[in-house]
């Protein structure tokens, strides 16, 4: 890497990518970054290069020297490059919006990354993954991958598993979003703060948290049970937790469990959503209409502070962060997905896991936890099972197993009623399901 | 042992205890009782004395010199037994109306053993049960405790870590009924049939099928996805399986699986009998009345055919074979509850697990598994959670854990409907649950 | 296998082979062999013929319809195969005669299945067993394979390891040798005691002993600790274990255990042995031309007394029983060398071990052990490194991992002695490792 | 810690102790210690008022307000105390020499941390470190206890398993000795060196080896094996390795591995030096006594160049760099010996193993290195197996268990000998061991 970093992002065009530039930018002293390459497909083309002229000029303005380049050839791109971060989404926000709307017809949770969405987004995502994961191994062998794309935890399984790539990590900013909002709640600098993650993708848990080193785990549990508080992710719905369960859990959930702890309410909260101003998908598509519509302003050279409303709230300091770790290999702590490697004890060594890491130039190494609590584990272990059987449908293509992962995820009541889904599903999602070849028995 | 078999059952005035005495009777030979000592309590004295006066009878009439005493002062019973059987029922069949009346009101599976009503019928049994396992240790510490209340998995996880007792083992006739429907759906005799069972207590899978020791779980597979065939206890549904779906699984589920992968069939079912024929409960108690007028019937000295009827087939052959092989240190093989020891990989190796066992003298020994496959583990995974929380809260009476191992329970899918479930049980089970000191916070 | 059990032994020309043609003849009833191969190699032609007309002998003396065939050609023999039995010995006596007296030359024991003496075993072994895998797989895809070979835990692992045959148990008579010492100390019937065997091949412990079901391991370790019994293999040293060291350790050693814990004793008897009558094959060298004499005999119908002390008494037993209840689905129990499968908790699941296994048609399924007790179990582990790493020698013919492996054998003191015996044992041995292509560096 | 750092040294009359002087004033602008309470028993009055003024002078040089208090009481030293190091050295250097001269006349390695003298120096500290730990949960219950007194890892284990205390971590200056070797035959800094280590203490390898996060672990081992290079311990024999024995092994071993994989070299070299210059002990008695001469100088007011003679080379750095990571919650990572928690596969979660942690004011967090490669893997096992079962003889002063330590350590050949170099050691040791009550069987 001795001439400069060259750094690939597949999905160049997201509406995310300016946040990334700007963390780049506040980092250029100790990551230079000569090349940085947003590749996108034909469909985003108009997408990316108004990302891209956008870039150009945050890029100008902070006085910089990072070449930017704006591609649809994603080979082209790859060659040589150092870092590869992957922020794409397969089928765009219309696929996101029926992964949504089809499971709540039949009572069920519809989101993106849990649940019959999640196990759809999984199905589309994966493929393709894996076919940049073998163009990495021939044109950058010793990339870094850095995947964002949802749903992480099971794209990183999916990548052990399926892939011969070992240097992969995934990404995702709850774990910092969550230590975030505990530095609010307690009122204190953020720096102050540590959090023992451990779990999976959206399915992690503070274990302890510190501040300044010392254990204030009962308190952030008294605060964040305190209906006047709020410590949740922009995009996941505020519903308060019972006190007395999270007592007792004696952890701190993401705000992703409450699809799990608060299935009722959550679904509730979706039907009701879906009937008045659409769901998330169809909100965060006007979102982003009104975003790049702000993003081609000429005169705009900075990341305009209307992202932030989209919900990828720190982001870009996870991403940026990691990538300078693993250059400067830093030994940091980052909480990352990958290999377990015995850190959890209740989860296989060789599964994909979401822990604090050690972040060097070698990659991430995982801290030993020891064990997730015996009433939190379970669940995780289910996920887990589930995210396993979804990863092996999506390689397959396998109509049995794709049925097995719908049954099993404990968001479906039914064996019937997952059948139902996913014929229905995987009909709406047929354009970007090509490994499906069976028909579909409906 | 040597100077005769001293059993004691303690619930003797079960209307189960016929097909105990039955399969005494005919294992004379190996297991020469001398004294079978029927305990019950106050509450069921006049049961008792029915069931004793049918036993005495039925032995009278099989000509065996078995003594049969029958008394309310379960320590007078215990001293010096060889077994002790426990299946009673605290609350008796009032309290399992409630278990599953109550959570249906709140669109939650009412079960006896699953779900809410698994918990409270753990929280009832449990102290009960540690009780005794402390008379046994001072009264008859060499006698082996073989336990029948349901839920027999928690009441076992719970003798396991919370009392001295080794000499127990936990026994249900699940297994057997799957063995039995397998056969019968095979058309061939139950003894050329071997299964693997491996799983939990009410949570057993099939892990595969032989035929004369030659594998044929795909035929069996094919045939109990066969709408026309019918593999399931008989008080629990038989609502059939998405074929898909079981051959996806590749192995073979129990009927209590059915509140899991099929919860939203299983509680329309419920709500339907609730509403018409009534709850399981009480659709028991009508044919418990009337099983005891005919054990009233001074000319009856047989087990009255109409005992099938009441969901208990194959029980009898399951706890005296049981018996029987520790007695006549058998080496034979049979699926009972007892301390992992590794058996499962994924389950921790103190914890109590549903397994083919070898049974010795020194008791069962579990034979090796290997691990449940992905797809199904998951689900294990997350009862035992539920199971080990469970425990606790049914031997500490913390109101927090109980509400922690309600709201993990898959079966409940809101931590807020949790705690209003647990509030309006723990005020209808009042009397059976005095560890629960602390007032309910309504 | 319908018509009749067609049996190959490899190494046929054995002279142990009456022995288990006894067996076969005793067992005729439950297991009707029709056809039994006996194979051998060229320069082994003449013993086989020997062998042969005795084994013949023996069958039409006994009236049971067995077709003996002899051969030298492997493949021939196994086509259709239901079992395949191996006794070979590559490099023969002469081969084992170097294995012990080299290693003494340099201070380090020198034996046929531990140190030095193990490792070349394996070495020749190893790559003869894996190509008749091969011949398995594709000519009797369907048949067991049942291993006698030593190093018999080595060449498992190596099967297991590097092959795709499912279905291999490698077997010894060690731990039936134990168990009749124990009833003979005991002064029992052998059919009365049953031995908790858990371990590697050549280092497996009695974790418990019971006397018609219960246990007496106290007594039998007092027994075994009183210097007027004697409780090991023929073929072992008899020298005495320091009491107190067996009652701490508080499980039985096997025989072969002595190498370890008795190092300096074992190797001052090889040294004096080796000086006098000569090392164990040079015994057993001039044992077995006797025996053949007798066999010659044409009078001779049966198996000759003499056998018994060639050093594999109950060696027919074993591997006879060991068919007959796979063949007949027994679910008995037998100490037999499989995948651990977690039985073993601190051995990985992966590897072979010595463990009681309920005896299936489906082939052995192991009893979960728990774990072997802290003081016995760091020695098992590291002679399962060693044979972990003396299997890949075995396979790659990589001198660096022969050396490797020859250090890290406990019983090899430095890593410079273990250069000049590897050296010194590669170069003799030199015509039965073609693997070994490269040039020694001597 | 509010009000300035308060820290006892128990040994403090140590030859060792300048050094750790040196580190605290080095570090006291981060480590603002207020009082250093040295504590030592009456045999060791003399030397704690030497090193006490030498202390006093080099604080008084250095001009920082660190208060010295020289005491025999050490339960008045503890009172409040925020760390505390041990450093005794039960019995002085007689003790160690018969540790090093009786094993050497059977034979046996005579060293102060493996073989009978590691087991011995277990038996006479582990008693006295559990005292201390009863002393700090009394009188500093907050204070962590940072133990270098060797052996370290068998203490650690005690001191986990035995004590109650949670804040301990054993400390050795092996591993940051590697990584200075390392770094002096590579010829770069040592900051720019990284090194993976994990195993036990005095049993530890390098996994991995790092040069400004790029592995150059191959590098190392071809640097490692050329005899022209020397990366070993001051205190250790610099006996060349075999070079292929090492490339094999793939990982760098610490220097006290040459006596398991060099024992026969490694036992001459003992004898040689016995006869002529003496053992270790003898010749650092002599060291000693020349460094308190130079101590007593008045003048003297630093760290005298002539203590890095002693052996203990970056002893300080170790010592202090630790208490100032958990002081100053500095994440950052050191090797220390604590609770494993899963970071080393095939070591049971709940002892004590030597791996990289992160430091924080929680105490050191393990990093998960999933296991140890095969080949290495059984040594360290046995070990572990070994310091167990010491632990236990020292704990329970039990006759029977301390032969069963001697007995299976891999340095020791023989159950015989283990009985009589027991015997011999025990009677030699007798005013150190109260707790081996029962009268020697000699
Ligand atoms: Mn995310
Ligand atoms: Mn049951
Ligand atoms: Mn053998
Ligand atoms: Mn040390």
């Amino acid at each position: 890497m001795s001439k400069g970093i060259k750094i690939v992002t597949i999905g160049g065009g997201s509406s995310y990518t300016p946040e990334l530039i700007e963390g780049f930018i506040k980092r250029y002293d100790e990551l230079p970054i000569t090349e940085l390459w947003l590749v996108d497909i034909e469909a985003g083309k108009e997408k990316l290069e108004i990302i891209g002229s956008l870039a150009k000029r945050m890029i100008q303005k902070a006085g910089v020297p990072i070449d930017v380049h704006l591609t649809l050839d994603r080979r082209e791109a790859l060659k040589d490059a150092d870092f590869v971060t992957t922020q794409f989404r397969v089928g765009l926000l219309d696929a996101r919006a029926k992964d949504e709307r089809i499971p709540i017809k039949y009572g069920v949770i519809g989101q993106e990354t849990n649940g019959p969405g999640g196990l759809f987004k999984g199905l589309r995502t994966i493929p393709v993954i894996l076919e940049i994961c073998k163009d990495i191994e021939e044109l950058c062998p010793n990339a870094w991958l850095v995947n964002f794309t949802n749903p992480a935890g099971m794209v990183t399984e999916a990548v052990l598993r399926y892939s011969n790539l070992k240097k992969v990590v995934g990404l995702c900013n709850v774990p910092i979003g969550m230590k975030m909002g505990i530095a609010s709640a307690m009122d204190v600098e953020p720096s102050r703060i540590h959090v023992d993650f451990a779990g999976l993708n959206h399915m992690v848990f503070g274990l302890n948290v510190y501040l300044d080193g010392v254990s204030i785990l009962d308190s952030v549990i008294e605060r964040m049970t305190d209906p006047n508080n709020e410590m949740t992710m922009k995009n996941i719905s505020g519903l308060a937790w019972e006190p007395d369960f999270i007592r007792a859990l004696g952890v701190i959930p993401c705000g992703y469990h409450r699809y799990y702890y608060k299935t009722s309410e959550m679904l509730a909260e979706e039907i009701e959503a879906a009937e008045t101003v659409g769901t998330r998908a169809e909100v965060v598509q006007k979102l982003e209409h009104e975003l790049f519509e702000i993003y081609k302003n000429p005169e705009l050279d900075i990341k305009p502070p209307q992202l932030e409303k989209r919900g990828g709230a720190f982001y870009s300091d996870a991403a940026c962060s990691l990538i300078n770790s693993i250059y400067n290999d830093k030994h940091d702590i980052q909480p990352v997905n990958t290999r377990n490697n015995g850190a959890i004890a209740s989860i296989p060594n060789d599964s994909a896991v979401e822990v604090n890491c050690v972040i060097t130039k070698e990659g991430p190494i995982p801290i030993a936890v020891g064990d997730i609590p015996v009433a939190a584990r379970g669940l995780v272990q289910q996920i887990k099972s589930f995210e396993r059987v979804a990863s092996e449908a999506a390689v397959t293509g396998d109509y049995q197993t794709a049925l097995l992962a719908m049954t099993i995820n404990p968001l479906v009541h039914s064996d019937k009623a997952a059948k139902q889904i996913l014929d229905e599903m995987l009909a709406a999602h047929k354009e970007y399901l090509p490994q499906f070849t069976q028909p579909v028995k409906v």
